[in-house]
């Protein structure tokens, strides 16, 4: 049980790190890598290709701008393919990242979460896996109850 | 092995049937029911709760406008909630339905498909089943092949 | 003669003081809670469900993102509800806050003000009171008379 | 007990029909006029100084494109004053009479609802009213419990 | 010959200060004044009634947000009327100071300019009284030269 | 006392007729032409150049998509400008035709009025006229007393 | 001399006419194909790799919706390629055609036109050729001297 | 073989220098100036009119907001005319610059890049030279390769 993490830069590992280190919160084994659609095409057609083959099992692709990794990564692999629209330095205030990934045409989805949104993309690879896997189900479960219990510390300690 | 799909209202069916379609295509199982976040929030609030222990394992939820179905969703279950943004009648050109969906705050998700995608949803949900079963996976292998048959016969048909 | 005033994370409180400050002005009583429609959803139903039954009139809900708040607690609710759209940390622009907020289906409404608008959210739910309260809507007219007075003060110091 | 309904244009009826009916329904009196801020800005300035003299406790106001009205009657009025923003023939898609009633600075608010949602703005009226009156108030509970019937009834049918 | 500048209050001022001293250089009279469509209607009747009558010539209007200044002056004077959309503190990037000022209904134009265009404002009104004055017209056409000479001042030290 | 009215196209004529023919009911000589900024630059310079040479005392130009007509022509001319954004056949839902005209430089304006707005250019046009001639002010008056009329007329036919 | 027009779709053929038609005008021999990026990501590759080893000078790449096409061919190969954003049945009002084509990275450029400007790419891809061919560049001449005789002759049309 | 590179004020010249530099590597001469649409029309006319017969290949013009220098030098000139648009001080988060250069009529074409792209800007420029100049081709497939090893090497220094 693993999830592939790749990004378009360096530049992108800021964002991405919030999905790394859920994943290792919920005991899942994560492997990060830089690929770039647009720099490394060969690179993207080996990931795409072979990563359902060496027991990746989701694959999170985060790139901003003109955002073309996670749609590519999906027309190659039958993994689901979580896309995070990344706000890059040149981005249109995001709206670029968020459309190119979003707009995917039928036939080749991909799971988009909201802008520069990397914890939740960790946390919908650790569902996606849990999907099937009562343990990883549980560690969720228990993830929604500590959300819920700082929303009730917040409130209790906002009426003192 | 089974998807839950629920929409908003009756007036979703005719956009959300292509998810229904092709996951019977995929040979999986199909849950369709009609549960509305602002009309009737009891039934949402089962719905989310008890799905996962029903034997539901990705749940597909479409809706439009201000569409809170998705999120509420994710809110209540462990499950991997994929939502399809539907461009209703007094939707914006789809702008309300997309961010309403996809601008999840941190800590849940919802793995957000193109406007009026619900093909994509289903092919996603198929995904997700597919991460850890192979005989799920061959199948969207096929598919991915059928798309490409597809193209390449235009293509022939194009020179002639 | 309440009015309860909701947030979805501590972190809108900057934003959501304003409303607070001008209804102790008016002399009016206010219950401030933090409430997360995503984090803590049997809280969203219990605060829903019972607001009217413990003398609650008004309800202030503030969110930002997808901002699911106000628009669950109109559905579970029969007082009016006015909708604050926040512009949050990851919001696109405040976009995703307003239209969340503001596009309800036909039959559930929020009464959205401006972005970060939580003093105008504060002298509305006055002003709802006012329109049974002589009293309270006497306030009002007091209120508007000083807006006038600042601006007629600002015109003279320009002028000199 | 009455609300007061105007509109910029009698080409704003059709969509402005939603509010007075429902609020018929409801059993609350209606008064409904055309009152354009741009081109009887007279009538605009009687309407809004005296609405609350003569009994009205709230009003609707529908107006399209750079639309005035909702902002300058509550300019004018202690009473509040809901907005419907018309998708009017040269709108912008909605946008500009969006943004031109929901952005009103510190001190004058309006009670924005969706694009064309003057259904809604008849039941926030209505809840306003209820606010105060239990008699309303238990209206309003049955209308949304028929919401919910409308839903269960449409999920029933989808089932057989 | 004189050009009324008005703006809905005091923080607009380092913005419209680009109007009034560009008409300065002109040699054009200006008359500066806050008036608040919203917080002091009464004041904008009497301006928007009276200006022509006292000599004004040209009405230039700034304000930012829900932005009804210029539209209510131009509804109430028979004068051209030059709008300034100002990006204050609480817009939405300037979208709904534009849309509010530019999408004024037929028989209600408003002159727009740039957003924060307070200096081609200016420009503009001056442009207007040199219709018909042949001296200011001259003064129009020079500053046009002033311009031109810049960019080739620039043109030259670029190349050194 | 005369109006330019230029337009890119013979396809922007069905627009622009409304300018032409309010100017005729305000009494004021038009002269309507086809200049287009991009395939005929040469008339556009001659136009700009001498416009005012011969007589014109404000200029109507409108364009639709990168609308470069009115502010070429701005460029070239002392004369006032009032651009009018053309929503044509590719333009997207207007809004380049509508930035591609209002947001000129600081020094060259454009009198921009709404989407379409070709009514509002002509009756501008009237109103600089009529900032320096008392009789066309005066039928300005009287258009507006006639825009009051209608209202009130839609007003009492609706109460009965 | 040769021209590669390749699309995403035979359903984007209506709209890549226009490019086809307008190069078979100029006489530059075009080669048209069906590549999608998404669906046929083997048949990208070899495209983008090989096209200029077999003498295509500029490639013309059209695609709507989240439009990788243009973007990945220009990752793939030296030559210039102009991306035409497509307005497909499924896109946001063009906005995701045009941001996904236009918003690349720095290192990868691709020309983009107008959306569904498929004439203009076809005239940018014989500039291209034109700009080392001279006979090329006079047929661009006498291009530009039809479009110019074209509007003349509406003028004169108008006049009469 | 040269670049003609033009900007319509100097203040464009931070984001300019990119497009220099790069063309500087690849060996290409070029030719800066300043050319302002609004301000020079004179000095644009004839830029456009000759660049070509003084043996300019291709052009590029950068500009902000309202940007017509791209636009006007592609009407006046056979060359390949690349557009950058750029994110000037006024512009409305770079909307303006983006939809007056990218959406061209019929006939008019500008090689349109991303927002403040002039590094792309001269790539492209390069490319196109290189469509006939198989010495330029060889050093973009270079530019290509070495795009490729900083990704590798980022890469390699993060499994590190």
């Amino acid at each position: 049980m693993a999830v592939g993490i790749i990004m378009g830069s360096t530049s992108d590992l800021p964002v991405m790190e919030a999905a790394i280190d859920i994943l290792k919160d919920f005991g899942i084994e994560t492997e990060v890598d830089i690929v770039s659609a647009h720099r490394t095409p060969e690179k993207l057609f080996d990931y795409g290709k072979n990563a359902h083959d060496r027991g990746i099992q989701v694959i999170i692709a985060g790139a901003g701008g003109a955002a073309h990794l996670p749609g590519m990564i999906a027309s190659l692999s039958p993994l689901p393919v979580i896309g995070v629209p990344v706000k890059s330095r040149n981005s249109i205030d995001g709206w670029d990242s968020v459309l190119s990934i979003l707009q995917m045409p039928g036939g080749v989805p991909v799971a988009t979460v909201a802008l520069d949104g990397a914890l939740n993309a960790g946390i919908l690879a650790a569902q996606i896996i849990g999907s099937s896997n009562v343990h990883v189900q549980e560690k969720i479960l228990a993830y929604k109850e500590s959300l819920k219990n700082k929303v009730i510390a917040g409130s209790e300690s906002l009426k003192k």
